[in-house]
């Protein structure tokens, strides 16, 4: 009971002051610096990195689970190549950096740094194709991109120096690239789950799909704002892009032909989606799959030192056997000053061993998402730590998922959004409705269900009948 | 015998047609395209990237054991930061590009394109140092660096956009700076084995040192071609850098006092010199530590080809239990084809399995770096390829080594220096000596032992007695 207000008590903190909360968090619990002297790019910092780091090895083992290759492409890019696909280049175009310059020679033709890189990789696809044997072409690699973002910067959410997850695949037809949409979004799922990360997946309006694509998916996840923050695009390209590209294949009759292709995108947003889902306010929770650091041991020492630090590495080691990550704390410094900088990096388990535990044999556990204490004996703990992964994995996910619902809001007219929530409403399809509703609420319209969903109702704007319900809300 | 033979031969067409033997076997191997519209810039396809990848993987585990933590800083910086070490700008300025405008927007402060991370990072190392507590800082990054290289431009060795890694450290004193110096020349001794790849560490000259260097040691390991390659630069800063940047902190008597640093660098340049030194007319053959794919199993089927594939994946499955990367060649190829691209790629064990193997439960293996054959039960395999990944691994060293040590000359004139040679050679020390010796034979002084030798005779020059044996070579 304690502990449920407690939750509610930080959610409104977080929600409240929900910048300089977020702000104070990453900074202190060493994710990033964010005083280097360039606006919109920041420092990655041990910790930082290694979350991230970690979120890419989840990646990766999904990419090889599902036959995608790395591969690394440049990244400049010549102004001829970015200009040909004409929806793409309106869509980035003001917002790419300029190389115009080498030593003090001004170069003949100018380079962009890539805001993404279908630009960068197409005129190529076609040399690597050359007959369906060939199809499907699925790679994918990580990468700094960079968008000269002109809105408020912030820490892993919009910045101008993003590091990116992009994956990039060829396919025969439209039927098979439809496929891959599918398995990436299967792929989301699995890979939210490790990240206890519930989300909406909204094929995007028109008007706001991935300059090129024929349609985009976005995944959202919900901040304690209320509002919604997009962690991963994926997008189908049908032959726009191959098309531009003259990326062909010769079919099975010899037949020439453009290739459908797709896009997935994820970024460094993943991180600021986990801080801002799951932190509270004694700082980070991190589930336990990303954790650079899963487990810290805290010796409290006031009796024999040495029989309490031989204690605490005789467990370390044996956690370490079995492949977790562990620390021991042995800074010379108070517990509580230890205590605070564990919950602070979000560490998913603190053991805290002193002498009453070193002779009981015991290790006193403590949860770092609900903060639950309990002591195991050192025979069960190994046992023990794994099934508190688990079950902190699902409970987090739960629990992020009963705020993300409780947050859809059905409404039947536009005068019924005051707050900050996810508004489900009635949308007949049309563009300008659409975007009288956007300009009307000052929100925007997320799209509908990739999947679908059951509706039936009028447009909340003109008052047609639809079987289409709408996200409206507002994006970070 | 036939093997001497042939590997006498080898090296001889790789020394003979170096760049074309060279730019064929990487491409052709899938390392990389080189189509990429922009001068220096290539693709790493996702062998190439598989490699690196292995090499970054072993430096991680030895930045690990040192206790090297990992980050990422931006890729711009502004101008005036670049500016504030004078002889750094002074060595770099000429090959940075330039970031002067975003979206139609001219920058108000341009922003370069880091050709090396000094003037990145050392900004914020004051606000990370406080006291001695804080000290040593020991942190490294991967990420790519830019250089306007004016010469031309060569896969892997000289190249615009570069796959580099970098590591950063402070110290209280110079003395703690020296011995960090030598743990990194002990990390590229235990690295460079794995790596199969022996080299010279040579003190620089100092109008040969990096830009900002109080002194630096370059590792060189010697091409086909009988030139040297710099594999990675191992840097003393002392104060310059501290200085320039106030990096200061607190020692225990309360003084604040400049920071000595290190770094060391190495790229990508490691995947260049592996293909070059172990390299045969076949194609690549890739030490078993950084190969992506360490065994391939190829199906040789004329009879019961279900029998023969489940046989082969029986094998693959075990192997893979082992931490093997094992992969079997399920293409629909004659068994000559896929021979041949097993060893263009370089890959360690070849496993023929036929259907004599299947009934007499043997494996056929092949060896890539000496093209051996033999039969080895089934029951004894693992064993058997553990055993032979060591035994390549140190034969692959001492046939390199072997050839370096052939390669190295001693010469009492430069009138005796005419070949493609590692030229050892007495020196005074002098500058202007030193120039003249590199202006006369056109070729580069590449410095003295790191660790120093014994030597007693006359600078080749100028006559003077000299205790000091330098070396003279063409590099790459």
């Amino acid at each position: 009971m304690a502990e449920e207000t407690k939750t509610a008590e930080d959610a409104e903190r977080k929600k409240e002051e929900f910048s300089e909360w977020y702000n104070e968090v990453i900074e202190k619990s060493g994710l990033t610096d964010k005083r280097y002297p360039v606006k919109g790019m920041n420092i990655w910092r041990p910790y930082g990195w290694g979350v991230m780091s970690r979120i890419d090895d989840l990646i990766r083992e999904e990419m090889r689970r599902t036959r995608h290759q790395e591969v690394r492409f440049p990244l400049l890019i010549p102004d001829e190549e970015f200009e040909k696909e004409a929806d793409h280049i309106k869509g980035f175009g003001d917002e790419v950096f300029w190389v115009t310059k080498a030593g003090d020679k001004e170069l003949d033709i100018p380079l962009l740094l890539r805001p993404t890189s279908e630009t960068a990789m197409y005129p190529v696809f076609d040399l690597w194709l050359r007959s369906h044997a060939d199809l499907p072409l699925k790679i994918y690699q990580m990468v700094n991109v960079f968008r000269y973002e002109t809105k408020q910067t912030r820490a892993f959410m919009r910045m101008r120096e993003i590091y990116f997850f992009e994956a990039h695949t060829c396919h025969s037809t439209g039927e098979k690239a439809e496929e891959q949409i599918r398995e990436d979004l299967r792929i989301m799922e699995k890979f939210a789950e490790e990240l206890a990360l519930p989300y909406l997946e909204l094929k995007r309006t028109d008007w706001d799909k991935f300059p090129g694509a024929d349609y985009t998916v976005g995944v959202d996840a919900l901040m304690p704002t209320g509002r919604l923050l997009q962690i991963a695009g994926i997008h189908q390209y049908k032959s726009n892009f191959s098309e531009a590209f003259d990326i062909t294949f010769e079919d099975e009759d010899g037949n020439h032909k453009n290739v459908h292709q797709t896009t997935y995108g994820m970024s460094e947003r993943l991180v600021g989606a986990v801080v801002g889902v799951h932190g509270d306010d004694k700082g980070l929770v991190l589930p336990p799959a990303i954790a650079p650091e899963q487990v810290r041991i805290i010796p409290i020492v006031y009796g024999d030192e040495e029989k309490i630090m031989e204690y605490c590495e005789e467990i370390e080691r044996e956690l370490r056997e079995d492949g977790y990550r562990v620390e021991i704390d042995e800074r010379d410094e108070r517990p509580g000053s230890k205590f605070y900088d564990s919950e602070m990096k979000g560490i998913p388990i603190r053991l805290d061993i002193g002498s009453d535990e070193v002779e009981d044999e015991v290790v006193t556990v403590v949860r770092r998402d609900t903060g639950e204490k309990e002591q195991v004996s050192v025979d069960e703990l190994k046992g023990h730590i794994g099934k508190t992964f688990e079950s902190m994995k699902e409970d987090m996910y739960r629990r992020a998922e009963e705020h993300l619902q409780s947050n859809i809001v059905d409404v039947e007219s536009l005068d019924e959004i005051t707050e900050e929530k996810v508004y489900r409403l009635g949308w007949c399809g049309k563009e300008d409705c659409g975007e009288e509703i956007e300009e009307i609420t000052g929100r925007k319209l997320l799209g509908t269900r990739y999947g679908g969903e059951e509706f039936s109702g009028e447009c909340v704007h003109c008052g047609d009948k639809t079987d289409k319900a709408a996200y409206l809300c507002n994006a970070h």
